[in-house]
């Protein structure tokens, strides 16, 4: 019997894989499982995105280009200006959800057997996207202390090698939801010139950033055009995670030419969602104002009742929809686990992803759990019912 | 200024890329040219199936599970029954494209340096796939001769090392419309089984079948149940090139889970898509019928334009839609640009793909051409008489 190759052995899984059957067998039972473990947000779609897929006359379902449709193109190109990222339409490549983009961008600046640097809790499919492209992940630890700021320059400084090509950020950031400062992407921009180092930018959450700050693209830092690349996806920003349509965006014609080699290879990104996305360009300019409402009220209540609870370390992020909060409990992974298979309240109970599994090191992150704030305030104050009442009666 | 990657280098480009600026500049001075060139059919996306993504009454656009939808995978193993393949839902993972599919195949089963055997001319995109994967294709030659059929066994034992991990056929195939025997793929079970070996089969054209030959799928060969793995799309099936729907399909529990965790990394198949290719598993058995008429009609048309014209070399194959010809010219690379640049007749030309793109080595295929037919009888005739004009006048 043939064997399966080594590198899918060692493709770590997902880090809720193991949780999920425990969830639907409470689900089965009859208990309400609020799902905090998982970035899809409750908030609908806009209708007239999805109504421009619904009214679309299209008799063929054929092959965009593989770059992705030129109107689409150019209608992102104009979502960006209105974002103070400059970018021509040639400087987008259409891509099958943000993950495709990562992959591009590690494929095309990465050999086998290179080094990746990112700072750590970082997301964990990021190790998936590395595995396939045969490259090394090399993690700079921050800290819940200072609610997970961009480490040191100097712990960066001492991780590069001949073998580092890139550094890479997600901002604002998932799992942590700590939004980088101009400054700091300034001190990154400084030591990826030094370095001569690509600088990959996942801002997935662009828009999710809360008290009045702002956020700051790779993009528009001055003197990385040829060392900025931004990952970009639809996701999260229009509740349209199932469309699977992101970017690849760059100033830098050479990585654009060879990204563009890997996207001829699987030919086009999808041609239905692709109409999705450039009909999700032209909503007002005032969407974004009462989802951003909706989601900081949200942190807000999830952040007040996690501080609120006993020995719980929280800290309040500016941007993203995610919090990692410290557990005083030994294995959240354990905890995590035993909500679902022994624990209700009000018939009811919660899932929240182990934050281990945003660790590269077995020993880090061990009593996190990671929260998405992807749900109504109801529910959460429900869920935040059900995890301080088992917080005082959970025994490691 | 930082590199992009060895591999990036030697990711293969599209093998009609630099021919399609020449395509463009023909069409904005007004001429028409005739698309041979590339699989995208001209035949309608079924409206039924297009109206499934019209009705949807979904409010979010959600992930899917990353295996795909459950009911999707049910209508799908219902498809796969009434094609005399065997198999339940949970060995059916969705995928984006049958590029996914081929992809996590290679990922799956091979490691870096692992050799795949592919009888050659071959579909380019599998180089990329390959590329990517960092595996090994290992070539074996067809002959234009006997029609592209299966190379000896003696040929594919010649080729094995203890590196080769795997044999893959794409059948009916493309580039040449050569469609396998049941006995062709039987040797290949006995030679796959001897050597432990992987056998993939990418059966994108399944349903073009023409001269009432049956096709025979690997999933149904007795004995290979550990060993074969289907590659498949709806993209030809149903015309749907822009959905990027695929799926891997193996009785194979092993390849099926790590599969599965390069999945989960790319988190999901595109959502829309998968409703359209369930509405599409449900559309009346009688639906292939039209379609396979219709392409049946262009290809004898084809077949029989080819044929008439001095020193063409052109099989008659049975499956898919496609057919490699010989030309009387010393470089097709050469004359299909030469048609694009300097040649036009009724103030129209055609285009043809290389079939040099088709083979590993530079030195093969050179006279040849790959002619997808899938255009209408009268397009197919007035491309045919360009190429029938173009030969009388054009030298080397």
């Amino acid at each position: 019997m043939p064997k399966i190759s080594e590198r899918g052995e060692l493709m770590p899984p997902s880090p809720i894989r193991k949780l999920t059957p425990f969830a639907n067998a409470a689900k089965a039972s009859g208990m309400t499982v609020y799902h905090l473990n998982i970035g899809q947000p409750d908030i609908e779609t806009p209708q007239a995105v999805l109504d421009a897929v619904k009214h679309t006359d299209l008799k063929i379902l054929a092959y965009s280009p593989s770059e992705g449709f030129q109107s689409y193109r150019e209608a992102l190109a104009q979502y960006y200006h209105r974002n103070n990222i400059r970018v021509t339409p040639e400087e987008i490549i259409i891509t099958t959800g943000g993950s495709e983009a990562i992959s591009f961008a590690m494929l095309s600046c990465l050999n086998p057997g290179d080094e990746i640097i990112i700072p750590e809790p970082f997301y964990a499919n990021y190790n998936g996207f590395a595995r396939v492209a045969g490259i090394k992940v090399v993690p700079i630890k921050s800290f819940i202390e200072d609610g997970f700021a961009l480490p040191k320059i100097e712990d960066f400084e001492l991780s590069i090698t001949p073998k580092t090509k890139a550094i890479m950020i997600c901002n604002p950031n998932n799992p942590t939801g700590y939004l980088y400062s101009k400054e700091e992407l300034q001190t990154l921009r400084d030591l990826c010139l030094k370095h001569d180092l690509f600088l990959f930018s996942d801002e997935a959450y662009r828009e999710f950033c809360y008290d009045g700050v702002k956020h700051t693209s790779v993009m528009s830092l001055e003197g990385l055009e040829k060392h900025a690349i931004l990952l970009d996806t639809i996701s999260k920003r229009y509740s349209a995670c199932g469309a699977r349509i992101g970017a690849l965006v760059t100033h830098n014609k050479e990585v654009l030419e060879t990204a563009l080699k890997f996207a001829q290879a699987r030919l086009s990104p999808p041609t239905l969602a692709q109409i999705l996305g450039e009909a999700a360009c032209k909503l007002p300019e005032d969407y974004f104002e009462n989802v951003l409402e909706e989601y900081k009220n949200r942190r807000n209540l999830l952040v007040r009742r996690l501080q609120a609870m006993p020995n719980v370390i929280c800290p309040n992020p500016k941007g993203a929809f995610y919090i990692i909060a410290k557990l005083p409990v030994k294995s959240s992974e354990d905890f995590c686990k035993w909500l679902l298979t022994s624990f209700s309240h009000n018939n009811a109970t919660l899932m929240m992803a182990p934050a281990s599994g945003f660790y590269s090191s077995p020993e880090l992150g061990k009593s996190e759990v990671r929260l998405a704030y992807v749900l109504n305030e109801d529910s959460i104050n429900a869920a935040m019912d059900c995890l301080e009442e088992a917080l005082k009666v959970y025994r490691d």
